[in-house]
């Protein structure tokens, strides 16, 4: 198969249909902007398989998606899209980027979902973004401004109510989205503990990539039990 | 007289009216968060009486602001506001940190002017903001912030007009903003070549504080040729 593209944990192929795309979970784990990098024997496995049944849930939920299908243990079938060039951090709780730029302590409650947007763009490392950038960048127009700001809405308060059940807090997630060819909006990409902070209710312990960014080991224990936690619910 | 507060390049001093500060401006410069510093001799005098009349250009036009009267060479009497920890930016053009942020030519028009906002902490290097994260940090409303965009919005016009008047291209300029004590929202601060960037319709030279970022030289007489031109309009 044609690989189409290649990024740090995933790749994506062309399919016999135009108009899908095969996607195929790597094991490598990369943080701090690819400064850390590791290979984590299982990682694409649980990510397949978290993302599937979380993209399905979002459809359950009327909340449009790339996903189709999964093809094998490290692979599902789903639409091919434009992958939009910005990243969109939901947060319910303050971590990560937002403590340490804002001085907020890790873990604090927030009043209301924090929205933030990225550019996607190694070379720039990422930087922050508003919708003014946005539009002006050419990347999206103030409409679809609004689209992506009520999807994102809307997976927040899905998400939070799926992981809620399973015993799980939703600290933060990251969206990307995609441009289908008659212009509707999607979200695209991957949702798993790579991109999503997850807390255990009861124990207080990340079942997240930051096992991986702080050192904390038990990596695919953590990943097993998220897995697990949303197959069995 | 009481200080109040000391700036990098102003002083503001409390007086016998407790809704009324005096402001002073010093001759220092900084730039790149304070890394860069020097004494340029008189352009407190010319950010003094520049501030003055832009904000009775703003006043005529029914844009509030906190500025009263002038006092002297280097001060200006004010109302005395509750001054948010926020820096709005306002950008005709690409310049600066936009450019070098997000890999903008210097200099490229923008399809519409693009706003952005910093948490003004010097500890923290005044990181960019938006709107939910300033209302989770508990600086503005969102209703507030509605206000702050129409305020920035109605400014540039008028600010781009007169500095048109004077054949100046506005690059970008800086707005601050104080809450009064009833809640209304005013302009606060400066707005001064140390502020704005300015640059000459004929000549395509700088007359900002670009000068003084960039070793430019001729800072002096490139902001006396904003106040002159400000004044003979």
């Amino acid at each position: 198969m044609n690989i189409i593209a290649e990024g740090h944990s995933k790749i994506i192929y062309a399919t016999d249909n135009p108009d899908r795309i095969l996607v195929y979970f790597k094991d490598t784990a990369t943080a701090f902007h690819n400064i850390k990098r590791a290979k984590i024997v299982g990682k694409g496995l649980y990510v397949n398989k978290i993302s599937a049944i979380i993209f399905k849930h979002l459809t359950d939920a009327g909340i449009k998606n790339h996903y189709l299908n999964l093809v094998d243990e490290r692979s599902m079938m789903c639409l091919k899209t434009d992958v939009l060039p910005l990243r969109v951090i939901v947060r319910n709780s303050a971590a990560g980027s937002l403590s340490s730029r804002f001085g907020i302590k890790e873990g604090s409650s927030l009043s209301e979902p924090i929205y933030e947007m990225n550019y996607k763009s190694e070379q720039l490392d990422n930087p922050f973004m508003n919708e003014h950038i946005a539009v002006a960048l050419g990347v999206v127009t103030h409409k679809e401004m609004q689209t992506i700001s009520q999807i994102a809405h809307n997976a927040n308060e899905v998400l939070t109510t799926v992981f809620n059940k399973c015993g799980i807090s939703l600290i933060d997630f990251k969206l990307e989205f995609g441009r289908m060819p008659d212009g509707t909006l999607i979200i695209a990409d991957e949702i798993s503990p790579d991109t999503c902070r997850l807390i255990d209710k009861n124990t207080g312990i990340h079942l997240d990539k930051d096992r991986f960014r702080h050192d904390m080991g038990d990596i695919i224990s953590a990943y097993n039990t998220v897995c697990s936690r949303l197959y069995d619910e």
